[in-house]
């Protein structure tokens, strides 16, 4: 059995997640709407110490300014009786029809105009509730034709809108990071910022780029057949990774939103393994929330929401404890440094080595026995064979 | 029938196009080994204006100086005879098994420095044949296995090698720029720089990075499901577009690099409407060759090998005859009007407008009829069938 | 300018297409429900010679025996004013969340039960509007986990509801088929009969597969990376291609259901051709309705549908003139003889020839050049070449 | 540690797996040509039973008579000496150029005569060798474009090829199944028999059906996005599973051919589980070999190829215990109990209920209360994570 979450854990959820009342593109809503605050308590109960909301999931688009704050000092008091933080805000710019053609980059100035409105008000509520990451996913902002946008324009107004909420932020102070969440397709044919690399270079454009990170999502990355734990690799170098989504997904297709595990279940091992245990030659590392944004399946009713949402959670500490193991196994070790793990974080150039050395290194080159080093035997096959008998306990 | 090509078309072939026997993963060759001096002037009289290629297409891997430099001279005279230009030059850090766990981040030391060695020699060669763009294609740089690398040095050891390219390209006064290729996979299982965005984010952290920049070829791009007239307009937004690989590929799968065209066409149509007339609202724009990285099929013998190649110009022609139509249109201008592609090149917010000045504006949020402007007909699907009926010829 | 369409175009179009009001996984509705007898009106206006739908289309769920049967007389008349003729008739499985498991092969009898009796009542009605082809989409016959299913028994269920279906359609003398349309995934992770070849293999064991055949579409192959004009093609060779499904779908991803053209445009192309030419050497042939199944663009407003669907129709009509263009042309028809292409119509035994025959033809084994049979020049990329300037008009 | 391989484990490797000498489409091999007689010995001490072979693997295309028949005596003494069958032969139709446009489907009919007359001369030797599994891999029966072939006859030939190698085996007696294997794509564009399910079709149309079944390899049906266990499922349920294939696959790109659960490991654990313990209810079982198509990955020298061949073998042999534990396990079989697991195997209709008896059974429709059926709670995500728990040992 797996032992139960602690607040060592950092476990959060968005309330979307639970809350999600199982309405896809096919079918009407199998599961009731559930009161936030309702799911606040339960999520404590099974362990949870944050959670995450869009502005409407909370406050209902379009409530006025009584009916706002009244919902809202609810919220907060069912946060301050369970515990539980708010961790992350993240704003709908993607339900409502108004957004039908993107927020930031809909073709329509007044979108725009009324997108970084909606924004700025949410910034607002998540200086308020001491969040310290804003989520920005931007399902909208993207085509389903090549001739619908003028792309150079698409990409000023995009970097101009983040920025301007990165200097709203500033400008009142509030201790709060912007995390991008990249997503190639869906709802839009192509959306911008489709990778984390998209998303890391437009972050490298921006005015304000010091408070501007990401927030990858494990399903997303494998919508495009990329490695999530390779991505989240490149953005923790770039010293980027502000938060995570984590979720399941099984090969390309269509957004799943499975439970964390459910999908590829050794790449999750090779992500927690990196979350938990870092680079094997050391660098920066992750120690924010381990935030799951999945959907419960629709064919689960209210048990199976709560089901799901502890599955995550005893998936994440299992692969946890095995990646733990596999590290500290001397085997493991040895068989690391035989594949040559450790050498890659020699440079490649030595301290102080000009080109005039190097090229005047004929052991580098003219004298290298290229065929002779080609035989090497790097044992990649063995290590991954290695880390699959650890992920299933079988060490 | 499509018109001949000429220099202004700036059409360009890598060697080992026309040159590849057509051996692949399943099979033998299935053509002899091409002579590149053959090859230059076959293509010249084709109406090609510029020919690329790898150090290894044109002086066999472990050729000795006398002979290297003996072929060079072959090679440099029938460029002069026909005029034909060496625009890139690249080399082959795939090919020899040494390579087989990459150059620059391969987990031996000794092979990192042998193929930094073999790019800087690569580097004089391009020098001296006035190449203007040095193409990086880190094909072997990447893994199967997530525990195989430690991957902040990967990218550490990457960025180290492609600034040590670009230092020594300063320190020798080349007029030279570096074009990274980034491709998600095959032949390695994950390769680092999968896409244009995560290659324009390793180049915003190097030391060099005023002479790096990309080299995006189509296919590639199409293997993780994106939108290659999207991705290189990011790269022409952030003034990195160096370099372009045209040719063609059907949906995910292996590397097909067919002619330019016979993948997805329509796709084809709005990169070449990118390439030849530019953003609708102006900005930076693609002057470098236009570059086929294709494979002649290997159901094709020599007549099939001069048919493709011809194929691609004939394509890109056409295409480029139909886009500037489709643009001068009359009617196409007023649907572009009406779907507000020329609206987005407006900032969000007025010149001077302060957030505050945003926040009281009640118009963009308190007073907006959201339901009413949510009502507006894009008419992206007219648009698209505009688009479409230009590229058919049919308007 | 395209020609508008004409009664022998046999254009037909879902009245659920047209009608959906743009509600997806992200986003609410952005326009209204439309009066399927204003949809009659409309499609018959732009040249549309058929509609089909699926019973809740036009009678919503739950409806009263007199309610539906006022809806009906007045569809009907809608029908008789216009000469519309409803085609096919479909079933919806999939949006009530007693659904959510699936209908034939839901893991609770009850639902299996109840979906049976759903689409019986809904095979009357198609045999009292007269409907030639009654199409089922298993759309949630499927699951998210292997666990899930009986996968045995869920292909037991399978055959046992097409089964009974088809044989109260003999029982009542109805003159209808069932079309039997596949999907790989979406909205369940993985979806029973995902292709048409599964859809194929099923119907051989049926008891009643004379009156079972396939309604593929374009979009559902393809978001399993396959060919749609091969697919058909087996199914027209299984003499079993009993309605098509025409829409656009881009690579390998969520299903986009755009107008027909707008995704694969080449392959569209290459579907047409075989639609209106057939296979080059003869043999079963389509000539049923052209249908459309494709969904006008969230981003539309209701001009946007009327031109999205009049849309569908000019792309056909276009691809149509050209491909017999392209099979006309004496260029082509020589490129296809030097291909072989009607080479392989012949038989690779000759008629009579006996295995002791073969094996003592020593000039087909024994005796055979096989180098110089390899060096054989199919100019396929010549062919394809003289196809896609066929397409594009531009011979 | 797992326990070492016996007899009973059934396990097979095709000579060609560890034979692979890593030459890929990118670079040059990496290890040596391994004897087959030396692979036999390795094999039989990691605790292999059997091997397989394409013809050419054991003696080189265009061997003489004599050096063929001292190849394979030579051979032969191998497996008597370790006591290693071979039980399964399979042809190579793709490596010669001869081969370029496919076998029995190639446009030119000195190919597919020649294609025949190889197949059956390796029919012969299966037949000595006393295999009972005849496996045909049409790798090149495909096209890359449209119109390279006429798609009814490629059906014709296909299906003719294939019926004439079954009737060969009847005629001479021989106690030899043929087992087609699917893939999608690669090294064609698009390859004749992508899936199971178009297999299957192919089967159900021949001559002799009887004797022709299926060889799916998890890999191939993952390249289309497909199931593996659903896909051999549905083999098994036509009764025409004959053998399989076993590897590891990473989402939809080019064949990867990695070890058996270093691709997808839960999706592993399910087809093991399909394989070990059959399908809940009963039914059709598999007890051929448990076949390795792999490649040893090109970074490994000798000492990775029989370390990954022994991978194979352990992650088998652990999975199988995993999942017999899980179906033994009372509160999973309470969970798919609950799940309705075993609920669908009851036929739908009552055995002798009419189709009058249904529609006069109110309580399945009229009378059901839709609403509350539809609120059942299935469990399936509970259900799948107590899958996952096993998998990993950890209940």
């Amino acid at each position: 059995m797996v032992r139960t979450p602690t607040p060592e854990d950092k476990f959060s959820f968005g309330l979307w997640t639970v809350g999600w009342p199982a309405r896809d593109q096919f079918g009407d809503a199998t599961r009731p709407d559930l009161d936030p605050v309702e799911s606040v308590h339960k999520l404590a109960e099974l362990g949870a110490s944050y959670v995450t909301f869009h502005d409407d999931d909370v406050v209902p688009f379009g409530s006025n300014d009584a009916d706002r704050e009244r919902i809202l000092e609810r919220f907060q008091a069912a946060l301050t009786e369970t515990g539980i933080e708010v961790e992350m805000v993240t704003t709908n710019t993607f339900t409502h029809p108004i957004f039908k053609d993107g927020a930031f980059t809909s073709n329509d100035r007044r979108v725009r105009r009324y997108g970084l409105r909606k924004v700025l008000r949410n910034v607002d509520l998540a200086g308020r509730l001491g969040a310290k990451t804003f989520v920005m996913w931007g399902g909208r902002e993207g085509a389903e034709y090549d001739s619908a946008k003028d792309l150079k324009a698409a990409h000023d107004r995009y970097a101009e809108g983040i920025d301007a909420v990165a200097g709203y932020i500033k400008e009142q102070g509030y201790d709060l990071k912007i995390a991008l969440e990249p997503k190639p397709n869906e709802p839009r044919g192509d959306i911008l910022l489709p990778t984390i690399g998209h998303a890391l270079a437009l972050i490298d454009r921006l005015d304000n780029a010091d408070i501007v990170g990401l927030n990858p999502e494990v399903g997303h990355e494998q919508m495009a057949g990329l490695n999530y734990t390779t991505g989240i690799a490149e953005a923790l170098w770039a010293e980027k990774l502000f938060h995570i989504d984590l979720n399941g997904q099984k090969s390309i297709k269509y957004d799943q939103d499975l439970v964390f595990g459910h999908g590829d279940l050794f790449s999750a091992f090779a992500t927690v393994d990196l979350l938990e245990n870092g680079f094997p030659s050391g660098g920066p590392t992750y120690d924010g929330p381990r935030h799951f944004d999945y959907k419960p399946s629709r064919t689960e009713h209210l048990q199976g929401v709560w089901d799901s949402a502890a599955a995550n959670m005893a998936t994440y500490i299992l692969l946890a404890e095995r990646a733990k193991a596999f590290r500290e196994d001397p085997e493991v070790k040895a068989a690391m440094e035989e594949a040559g793990v450790f050498d890659l974080a020699i440079p490649t150039m030595s301290e102080g080595e000009t080109f005039a050395d190097l090229l005047a290194d004929r052991s580098a080159y003219e004298d290298l026995d290229v065929d002779a080093v080609a035989e090497r035997n790097y044992g990649f096959v063995r290590l991954n064979q290695l880390a699959l008998e650890h992920a299933l306990g079988a060490r």
